[in-house]
This record gives C-alpha cells, structure tokens and sequence, in this order.
C-alpha cells in the first residue's frame, strides 16, 4: 500500500520542479526513504584519521541502525551492526573510542576486532560460538575517506572510487589528524538539507562569510557566470594544470560529482580573510592556492579539499523533519595547534554557513507542509538539485517495482 | 477507513451527552478536523489594530498552514498562505512584522502585498511570473475583526455579519491599539477548551477573580439563573435600551451567539474590583457601565466587548492533545498607558481565568482518555455544549457523507 | 490485521531465546500489551502503609487509564477509574492525598468513597444519580499488598495468595510505613526491565554494591551455582526451619515466584555493609538474618522481604521504550526515621542498582532496534527469561485466538 502509494506521488513528479509534497514531509515515506536510501547505498561514516589505531573505533547511527567501524589488528577497517548476538544490547556506548576486544557491557559476551564471538561466559560447554559474530557491515576506504553499507548486496564502488581518487590523493587524506568536529540537528528533512547544499542560489542573500572566500559557480560554464569568474578560472586552471592536478568536472552522473573550482581573487582557504587558515600544508604542497576540491556523493556527503585543510561534511536522518548534520575539519597529521592552526579561525567560516544553511532548510520544511505547496520550477543554477532529484525518484522506483523495472524519468 | 470510522462514531452520539471518546483523544480524527472543521470554515486571525499601515503583517498556523495576514497599499486586509512558489519556503518568519514587499528569504524572490511574484533573480528570461502568485486565502473583516479561511469555497460570512455588527459596531474596534496579548498552550483538545468556554457551570469552583464581576448566568432566562440577577436584567437592559444599544439574544443558531449581558451589581469591567480598566472609553462612550457584550462564533473565537476594553480569544489547534489559546486586549486608540490604563489590572483577571481554565481542560483530557469514560449528561446551564456538539457532528458528518446528505441529529 | 501480524511474529518465536524484535520495539504491539496483559491481569499498586486512614488514597497510572486506589469507610481497600461520570475530568489530581469524599474539581460532583454519586449540583429534579457511580476497579489485598485489574472479568488470584501467603505473612507488611519511594523512568520496552530483573548473570559486570549482599543465584539447585554458596544455603535453610521459616521455593509456574534466599556470608540486608538497614526489624523478629523472601509476579512486579525492611517494586509501561519503575522501601510502623534507621543507608544500595540496570535495559533497548538483532540464546542461569517470554506469548496467543484457542508453546 505504501509502495502504491510512492509510485503514484513518482507519477506526479515533474522534472525541473521541486518533490511532491508527501516526499519531504511524509512520516511513511522516510520510513521508505530509510529502506529505499540508506539501507540500500554506501554512506559516507568517516576518515580514517579517527581510527588510526587498532582498536580505535567510531559509531554511527543510519535509522535504527548502530554501526561501529573500526581498525582491526591488521589494520583494516572494518564495520560491524553494534548490537550483542545474545540479547541485542548496544556493545560500544560511546562515539568514539578504543577496545582491546568488543566486550558487551550487558553480560560480557567478548568479541574479537574481527567480529568472533571468542568468550561468552556462562553458556553451556555444548554452545557454538561461531554462530554468533558480530553481523558485519559493508566497508570501503578511498583515500582515508571510510564509506559503509548495511545493504546486503550493496551497489558497486569501484566507478566511484576510480572517478575521484585522482582528485583527492594528491591531498593525502590519510595523513590528516581531526582538528575539529561537530553536529548540528537540522529539523527538516535529509533530502531538503541535501538540496540547500547543491546549490549556491541562495548564497548572495544568506552566507556573508562564506562569500567572502568561496565562487557562487560550481561548473567552468555556469549559468549564471560572470566574466569575471571565467577570467579566475583560466588562470587558476593553467596552475593547477603545471602542478599536474586534475580540476575538470568529473563525470559522477548523478551519483556524484568531483571538480577543482578557484577561490575568489587573492584567497585560498575557507577564513574569514581568505588567508590560509594552517600553516602546514597537506600532504608535500608548497603552493597554498589549490582552489578547493569540491566532491559530493549521494546521499550524505559533500567535501572540501583545499591546500591546506579538509572538511568532511556527513548528513544522517533522524526523522522525516529532523536529520544530522556532522562537519569533520582535517589538517595535516603533524600540524600543531596553536602553531600551525587556531580552531576558531579553521572553523568560523563553515560553522556559520551551516548554522546559517540550517535555518533555511528548516523554514524550507515549513512551508513545504502547508496545503498551498506546489512543486517549483529551479532555476538554471539548480541544475544539480534535478540530478539529485532524478536519483532519488530512481531509488524509490526501484524500491517500488525493483530494480528491473524502473520507471524512465519523463 | 477513517470516514467509515468517524460514520460509526456519529451514530454513536447521543444528544445532550458528552461527545464520544474518540473525538476527544484520536489522533486520525484531529486529522480529520483539521480538514472538516479548520480548512473549511472561517476562522478568526487578529484584529485590524494589528496591522494598521500598508505592509504590516501577522501569521498566523492553521495545523500544517502557515498564513499571513496583511494590509496591502490600497488599505484592504489580504491574507495569503505564508509559502514560497519557488521552492516552498516561509516566506515571513515572524509573528508579526512590516514588509514592503515580501521577500522570501531563501533565494529572494518578491511578492507584490497584493501577491504577484514580481522578481525572481536568475529565472530564464522565458519564466511567465503571473503563474507563480501567491496562492491567496479568503479574508471577511466585520468591525475590525478579520477572519480567514483556507477553504476554497467558504460558507457564507452574510448572516453572521449582519447579526452580529449591531452590537459590536457601537464599540468601534477599528479604532483601538493593542494593549497586551498572550498565547498560552493548553494540553487539551480544542473541543475540550471551546467546551470549557460555553458554560459557566465550572466557574462557581474554579473562578475566583472572575465571578467577582462576571454574572454566571448566559441568558436572561438562564435555566439556573436567580431574582438576583433577574433584577440586573431589567435595570441594565432599560439602561441600554435608552442609549440604543442592542443586548437581546442574536439567533445565531448553532454557529455563533451574540449577548450583551451586565456586569454584577456596581461593576463595569473585568478587574479586580469592578471598576474600569481604562479611563479613555471605547468610541465616545461617556457611560462605563455597558455591560458586556459576550460574543462566540465556532470554531475558535470568543470575545469581549466593554465601555473601556475589547478582549478577542482566538483558539488554534496544535495536536490531538494540544491547543493554542490568544488573548488580545484592545482599548481606545488614543488611550496612553500608564495613564489611561495599568496593563496589570486591564489583564489580570483574564489571565487568571485562562489559567485556571487551562489546568481544568488538561484535567478533563487525561480523564477522558480512559476506558472508563461515557459520555456523560449535560446540565442544564451546559445547553451551549449541545449546541456545539451538533454544529461539530455537522461538519463531521459533511466530511464523511457530504454536505448533501448530513444525517438528522438525534 | 494487528492479530494476523502478532499471530506470525508467535509462529517465530523460538524457545530459549530472546523475541522476535517486534515485542520489544513495535508501537503496535505495545498497544497490544496495553490490552493483553495490562488490562488483563493483576498488577500491583501499592502497600497498604500508603493508606492507612479510611480516605486516603493512591493514584496509579495503567496505560490511558488513571485508577485511584482507596481505604474506605468500613477500612476497606477499594479502586475506581479516576474518570468523572459527567464530562470526563479526572478527579484525584495527586499521586496521593486524602479526601473525605472525591469532588470532582471541574463541576464539584461529589462521590463517596463506595463510589455512589451523592451530589450533582444544578442537575435536574429526575436525574437519577444511581447510574452515574464511579466505574469499580477489581482489587485484591495480600498481607497489605494490594493488586488491582481494570479487567471486566480478571483471573483467579486464589492460587497465588495461597501459595505466597506463608512466605510474606510472618513479615506483616500490614504493620510498616513507607520510609522512602521514588520512581525512575527506564527509557526502554517493560518486558526489558522485566527481563532484567529476571536473571543476574548481568550483575557481576554491573551491580558492584548490590552484590556485597545479593547471592547471585536464584534457586537452590543455581545452574552456576558453587559450593560456597551449598554450604550457605545448607546453614540458612537449617536455621530457617528452626524459625519455621518456608524457604523452598514455591510452585508458581510461570506467573509468580516465591522463595527464601540467604544473604552472602555476614551478611543480612541491603546495605553497604550487609549490616541491618533498620534496627526496629519488622514483625516480632529478633533474628536479624532471616535472608531475603523474593517474591516476583508476572508483569509488573518484584518485591524483598527481610527480617528489617521489605522493598516491593512496580512496574509501569508509558510508552514502546518507556517505562515507570518505583521502589517502595518499608519499615517497622513503629521505626523512628534518624533514631533506628537512615534513609540514605537504608535505599542506597538498590537506588544504585535501579540506576544500573536502566542503563543496562536502555541500551538492550537501543540495540535491539536494530535490523541486525536476531533472537539470541538464554544462558542456562537465563532460565526465568524463558518463563516469562512463555508466559508473555501465551497472553498474546490469548489476545490474537482467545483463551480457549492458546497455540502449544514449542
């Protein structure tokens, strides 16, 4: 019933327009969209720079989900659902931590890093423990950069994975360390905070100090591109090209999207100034004007990679008018605070601009629940919220007829 | 499903008994009054006071909808819902403000105060504007009181103004300022607080500041009513009569009800001791003793109006358990406060009584939501709760069966 | 259709292993639960100590329903829903109180403590009060414990007062006062308190203070059992019988348990130190030592009784993961507070535990949410676990076929 439901409010969906109504605000279809979306795809979790030992781990919550993701002995990364294989209870309590082995707080079943229930007191000489381990998670890494899956079968990494990495290795993301984290509630919608992001139409009017720094246009031939920013571009791409960093739009489709993109005239870093906000560049550089990185993936993450910093931006629903918004800055792993880099001045910039992207996407969910709501036409600089639109209704259509039968978009 | 429910619920009902259970307490049921009651009739919003110059505004939440209520630059109150045609934003944020036009906050798009989206910055030379107005609510203004309706054809306005502007006009609201007004939120259903309104069977055990000036009895032959008051009638109502002022029973049927009854013997207004609030009188009123006109008009209002002060009650439903009560206080408009009136004594009483009406509708709540509850009989100075009653069985039943075929109440 | 779904959800369930998630976490099935056990059994409500005088009385929350729970005239315990029988207002405002007769605050209906209604003021000369009396809830008092149903037709409670009887009564609870309660809210599903309390295999990695005293096993013939604790139950039953003491443990199927317990060597009440908690022991006693009479019963109530003080506990479901937990420590009638016993000494060591095992049953909750939880198996010293979730799917077998129709556990 719910699937008839989704695949008439697909029938009315229009492209170029913002969502039916039902697929921001509905109760049942973030119930789908849980299933549909972040059940069924890779998600963004986490650097590596936050587990660099064994038995460093983090944990993540996607729906009713707890996943813990961690660095085994050989090093690995691996992920695990947090839940005891004897009566269900939460194993790691925390966000992040470290543990020799996996020991249930509840009755102190013992599971090795690499998921095996080695001790579980009390049970029966007879008990088969190997029945028991954990239920692992889908991991990959890319460049220090750790995505998860709880689908069963989950979609193929490796075009993804091939398309960006020429990107962001040059910036050597696993040799970062976390200068500073932290998560704002957005009381809206996940797809709603995914929309503000993919478009900087409404940066003129609401982001002061983002603009300082940061170009409105997010392709070479933007619609609304001035002469200006064609000139930037020219310039900045001739560097980029003579240092061998690849900056072309990357073709991601409609499931991501990767590109180097300059700041504006004279800046090179997201500070209130432009100046460069760590001393110590990433990896070897020595040229601090790199432009930016700018890499997203449905459905939960967009990035920055800069010269000198990098900024891991991790969405997560808690509700249909509810979600999680994570902001991870990285600097390089041997950069000091205090010396190379104040946290106030790495962070201001984003820290305001989410705060600020956060009270639009929540007056966005307001005023998509009112009966007067119709779908809108985006502008040409919306472009990317069509894509992301079209991905989403491929997702539920697959989730309603399968994926051998999905719908054609008109 | 739900109609075939709220069906069975209405042959359930019984005349002269509380509703019952499920009207009460449900939330499919709150849904369902949001739609067959507060989207289909005319609510009350503010009074003009509010809004007196060109671009001044109120919104205003009707369950899901936001509106905003407006004078516009020809001096006519507009109302519109308060979302955006481009993406569905709020559009004004506040509960009052002043817009020369209204701009949406997100990408800025202008809306002319008479609706037209005049400007909508990087949309293709191509985009036709006239289709993106915004989509506009119905407005009635009687005497200064402006009252909406987010429904496409709403029921006549014609009866209930031409009854009611007798009495009210005299007081001429239009011409008063705002002195104070307070939102309280009661964890009740908003039947349980119009209820608690129409009858003053509670006030004897709970309204102590009240019933000193309040008479308990709402018509001149109220079934409890006594010589006492009997008296009151023939002296006030002589009184009245000399000045033309109109005090007998409107017959406003089921849907609302306009009075003008007396104070208790050497009391005019609702203070402390009876004595004015407001030493500047409504109108040219050179009498402080009009008594007080009672007027009430499902759903959600219920007003004052004095020699001295009008006070306007304006419920708006929140949740199935959940109510918004407004009170405004309204005194001449040439009135000065700490002068002409002490905004303490022009309120306490009211708020009292609100107060104490509040905790008495969050009690009868949580009574009725056990298995316990029968609907139970009405006294005969609850004869308003029957009329109510059949008024909501009314809508429901034109909800569930159409207007064209409302089954007879018993 | 909820009967179907609950009707497959038994057909999965597996003996020796926790349930199927949907009991621990659906919002369906614990509406479920409302009705199949709460509303359908015996639960306990309070000590008899907390109405002493005819008048006083207790309020107590089951589900939507509010029960107030009485001593009346002639010293009998007596029950009504809290439910005014005119328009619904609850009556008692207070967890407890005393009152000559229940006026209902809203229109001063007056009831006496049989539950007649004997006032209605303003109501007509033929209103006949005799079919508006309060709606009785069952009761049952058992040496001073009082248990109420809010079933129609609650089962027989004859086999479980006999049978527990002899254990409690030399105790007298009859003759205690309340020395202290308090109420914690577990933000878990009630069958995982219940669980909880059900076994300490948790409480040598969890209840540090607890197990000063409490031996961890629960039958004389404990599958974990040691010699240490042979030895101690040999000496103690010994005594025991001397004292004429029962101590074996009781047959109670899966609805009740009753048992007499030793201490841990030196040990003889619920303190730090093992030492009494209360100098005045309750009863006659002069024996300190007489262990721990553990008296448990299916749903929503476990309870000590020891030669110095009895703590009976109670359970309560607010919502799917959110549940009410009070502790009601009593002691000799006669017992003077600061003079025989201390408070702090006295609760100390369960408020501890009580607050251990929430955070345990929360996590248990939070993991089981999960779409990797898979019912787990009971450890043998788990064996009370498999009671309860039997005894738990024959009420919901009840529920879903009728009692005459209960489906063969496996």
């Amino acid at each position: 019933m719910l699937k008839q439901r989704i695949a008439g409010l697909l029938n009315e969906r229009r492209s170029g327009f913002s969502m039916p109504q039902a697929f921001y605000v509905d109760e049942e279809i973030f119930q789908a969209d849980l299933e549909a979306v972040f059940a069924s795809d890779w998600l963004f979790a986490c650097s590596v720079a936050e587990i660099k030992r064994p038995g460093d781990y983090v944990t993540m919550e996607i729906g009713r989900d707890s996943v813990v993701i961690l660095r085994d002995r050989d090093g690995e990364v691996k992920a695990y659902f947090n839940t005891c294989r004897h009566r269900g209870s939460r194993i790691c309590l925390h966000e992040s931590g470290r543990a020799n082995r996996l020991v249930c707080p509840y009755h102190q079943w013992v599971y090795e890093l690499d998921g095996r229930l080695i001790n579980a007191r009390q049970m029966p000489a007879d008990f088969d423990k190997s029945g028991y381990s954990l239920v692992p998670v889908h991991v990959e890494v890319i460049c220090g950069m750790v995505y998860v899956s709880v689908a069963e079968n989950p979609p193929s990494f490796a075009r993804f994975r091939d398309t960006v990495t020429p990107y962001i290795a040059p910036h050597q993301p696993d040799r970062t360390k976390v200068a500073f984290s932290s998560t704002i509630i957005e009381e809206a919608n996940w797809k709603l905070v995914i929309e503000n992001n993919r478009e900087c139409y409404h940066c003129a009017g609401n982001h002061p100090a983002l603009l300082v720094t940061l170009v409105e246009f997010a392709l070479p031939d933007h619609p609304a591109a001035n002469a200006t920013f064609k000139n930037l571009m020219d310039t900045s791409t001739a560097r980029w090209d003579r240092l061998g960093l690849p900056h072309k739009p990357a073709d991601g489709g409609i499931e991501f999207r990767c590109i180097r993109l300059p700041f504006n005239e004279d800046c090179v870093s997201f500070t209130r100034d432009g100046a460069p906000a760590c001393n110590k560049l990433l990896a070897d550089f020595t040229e601090p004007d790199l432009g930016s990185v700018r890499m997203f993936r449905v459905p939960n993450n967009w990035n920055h990679f800069l010269a000198d910093h990098i900024i891991h931006f991790r969405v997560l629903p808690l509700g249909p008018n509810r979600t999680a918004v994570k902001t991870t800055w990285l600097v390089h792993e041997d950069a000091v605070e205090g010396v190379d880099y104040d946290i106030k001045r790495l962070t201001e910039v984003w820290t305001e601009t989410n705060d600020e992207d956060r009270i639009l996407a929540e007056h966005n969910h307001q005023g998509i629940q009112s009966r007067a709501y119709r779908p809108g036409p985006f502008a040409p600089s919306e472009f990317m919220l069509k894509n992301f639109a079209e991905w989403y209704y491929g997702k539920m259509s697959d989730y309603v007829h399968g994926p051998a039968h999905r719908i054609a978009a008109e």
